[in-house]
């Protein structure tokens, strides 16, 4: 479909790009692997597709947990990571203009240089792409109070299945000439475009921060203090909760010796000129379910932020991962904790907790044997009971990283029936072949 | 089309429903009004609509200024005013659900009362809708910090051409199940379907505020400060700008002296605990364009607020008022003002200045003689200009108040043939008979 540099049918590269960090196994390998270095090869190869009726599979990093960029046979893989060039960073505007393939970490140390930074930061920050952070509207833990993705998106270029260029958004704060298709590609899993290029909102790194390390007796109280910190009225630029087998598996990882202080733990960051009068309300709020403490320094901070960071990597060791993330209103968070111990107690399937506590995002960790998959067996079946969990409790069976294939078995019954035939209707629209990731996202 | 009481073909009750505050003179008066009182209520109309291929205009409390609920002969007016109840307001969620006809300023006072406050404040909040809001993605002063409407809506129920009923977003800050269908409907003027309902998302009131007060020789040093305190890396809660002439017209109206400290002013807000250190940043950035002071005290601050908020009602009493909307990069405020100076000198039509400064988003106000309008004339060629200058300097046409009728001649130079292209796909998908506000918004 281009030329050999650009494009590989090697068995090698087929496996690579049909798999994502999700664990879920494609039945096959894709036809072929095309590598685009520019929005013309995008366009080219969508208009290919298109006179072939090809499906294809848009590609990040790779590093998606839903499945959403695994393909299989029939399939081709269009992968943007050598688009990777950042083409303009404007600190007087505040933004950046980047091609889809930089690492959401490289923006990061780019803008760092002017003193701004990019919100939206997953712990995978240094090997996921922005262009599938849009395509996920990633969050991560200075969401809590920067936004995510979607509130760091300016404008976009996106080529359509056609291999037509759309433009949307702009580059003022505001703007609202026609409908908000900068957030209907957001989210979108790679079902109704392909982004190029994206202009992104920075902001200035804060003056100082202030970090408080609280631990409590269960993973109830942290939930609680969490919920205490919402209702304290101020906005923390981080809150992250860990349950105490989290702590365990980091100690374990790291050497060292959290789990000793408390079986919970809840680290809560405020930042800017009010970061320490606001560090005195988090301690006001939190001081009632446990102990907590100010960091001491910059270094301490750091390291607290890195146990949080390295949650993930140390339950890998313990096994094989299911990362789940489940979304509740915040004031719901010590159920629905319980409720995960519950479903743990009665499925016998090990899950570890940690979540963004201010935005009510769990990322609930099955944690199983090498051989075994949460596609089936009792690791589905728990998989199942967290999204109803959520559900009853007005949440939703995805915070930050997508339906992608996994979830799909769940989403009629969040979203209801007519809202999934409108975004069918849409995608029709938009894609009437269909060829753009499909089976994907909707 | 419904019982007496629920609908009008009264003469006046049609000039009414046929107008908003935009100026534009409707050719015709609509055929009738129909009031709805619930979601029931409306969808019958749409069901009775689709099956008779009547064209529907979606009408909330009418203060629009792109004459996006104008209607005329052949068209049915759907005005949901009544359905004004707010439902909950639930303080630990920080949240509340509303119908659509709710008046902005009757949400913010019940929130209130709970220590919450709703961020979109349009100057029009005593008088506008929230569905008015939602349909047009209001902005206002605060939202330079809290962002604009569609940062503020989590969930919404919404009818359909057809009648069907469409539920989008969810109770959740975080969320990606599926497409950003809110974010859709957010500023899509009625064109995709009707707001029924409104999960909004509530705040807790600032702790304290601070209130910079400074004066300029000329507006582009007004320009100049304000592109400094975006530098500075402080995010005010509140940045509003006026130009010489506005601060007589406002002196005019309100027996103040505020022309004579200067010939353009810049009014700086800073809120929560940082607020005084902020200030202190804000007066730092801002002395060397002019001269500046800090509010002694609440009352001071509230009469600087309230001079701004009269801005409108002042300019009113001078001549027929149009109030545009066009939105700039932040660092280009200096040149967009020049510019609105020259068009002015050009064309020999009045333009007054009014800005959120913060936001880029300037309110040219074309002051005319009564028989006058931008539908014709020097006025419409001063509109035209303003627009091609917004966008020669990369901005947009319209910031907040929409594109209604009055703007749409200019849709197509801002947004390029394929975004207009998408959006009418779109639009054709979710209301194929074209029967919802039909010609307005792309
Ligand atoms: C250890 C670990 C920690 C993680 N932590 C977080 C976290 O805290 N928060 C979070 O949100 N996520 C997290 N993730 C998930 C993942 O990193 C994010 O979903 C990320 O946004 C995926 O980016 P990617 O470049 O790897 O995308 P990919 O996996 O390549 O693709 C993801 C989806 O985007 C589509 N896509 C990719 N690029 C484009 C493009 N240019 N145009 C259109 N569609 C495209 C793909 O088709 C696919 O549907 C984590 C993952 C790991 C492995
Ligand atoms: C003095 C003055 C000051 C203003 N200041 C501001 C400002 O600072 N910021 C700002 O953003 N705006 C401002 N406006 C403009 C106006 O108030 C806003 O656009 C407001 O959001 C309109 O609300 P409304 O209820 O009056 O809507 P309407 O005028 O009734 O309708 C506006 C649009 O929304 C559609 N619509 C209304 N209700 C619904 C619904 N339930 N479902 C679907 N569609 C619906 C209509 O069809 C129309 O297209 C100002 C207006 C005035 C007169």
């Amino acid at each position: 479909m281009a030329e050999a540099a650009h494009s590989s049918v090697d068995l090698a590269d087929r496996a690579k790009a049909g798999a994502d960090r999700s664990g879920y196994q494609p039945p096959s390998l894709p036809d072929g692997v095309v590598y685009a270095h520019d929005a013309g090869e995008v366009a080219d190869l969508l208009r290919l597709a298109t006179a072939h009726r090809v499906p294809v599979v848009p590609r990040g990093a790779g590093t998606g947990l839903a499945a959403g960029s695994t393909a299989r046979a029939g399939e081709v893989v269009l992968d943007v990571s050598r688009m990777n060039a950042i083409l303009r960073i404007d600190p007087e505007e505040q933004l950046a203009v980047v091609q889809p393939g930089v690492l959401n970490a490289e923006l990061n140390t780019a803008a760092g240089e002017y003193g701004l930074f990019y919100a939206p930061d997953p712990a995978s920050t240094a090997i996921c792409s922005i262009g599938g952070n849009i395509a996920t509207n990633a969050g991560g833990m200075r969401c809590a109070k920067y936004g995510v993705t979607r509130e760091a998106v300016l404008a976009l270029r996106v080529i359509l299945a056609d291999g037509r260029e759309l433009r949307t958004g702009r580059e003022t704060i505001k703007g609202v000439s026609g409908y908000d298709l900068n957030a209907l590609m957001i989210g979108s899993e790679g079902t109704l475009g392909i982004v190029v290029e994206a202009t992104l909102r920075l902001r200035p790194l804060p003056v100082q921060t202030a970090t408080v390390a609280a631990f409590f007796p269960n993973v109830e109280q942290a939930a609680r203090a969490a919920s205490a910190v919402v209702a304290s009225r101020i906005q923390p630029s981080m809150m992250e909760l860990m349950d105490g087998q989290t702590l365990e598996a980091v100690d374990a990882a790291l050497g060292t010796d959290y789990r000793s202080r408390g079986a919970s733990f809840l680290l809560v960051q405020t930042d800017g000129h009010g970061a320490f009068l606001e560090q005195d309300v988090v301690m006001d709020a939190v001081a009632p379910f446990g102990t907590c403490e100010k960091a001491v320094d910059d270094e301490q901070a750091a390291a607290l932020v890195r146990a949080r960071r390295e949650a993930i990597p140390s339950l890998e060791k313990l096994g094989r991962v299911s990362i789940g993330d489940i979304g509740v209103p915040r004031g719901r968070l010590a159920e629905v904790v319980s409720g995960l111990e519950e479903i743990s107690a009665r499925t016998g399937v090990r899950i570890f907790t940690v979540a963004h506590a201010s935005d009510g995002n769990l990322h609930p960790m099955i944690v199983m044997d090498p051989e075994d998959s949460v596609t089936e067996g009792p690791p589905k079946v728990a998989l199942g009971e967290m999204f109803r969990l959520a559900k009853s409790l007005g949440g939703t069976l995805t915070g930050e990283h997508g339906i992608g294939l996994l979830k799909r078995d769940w989403l009629e019954e969040e979203l209801g029936g007519v809202s999934l035939e409108v975004m069918h209707t849409i995608r029709a629209a938009l894609d009437p072949l269909g060829i753009l990731n499909p089976g994907k996202a909707i």
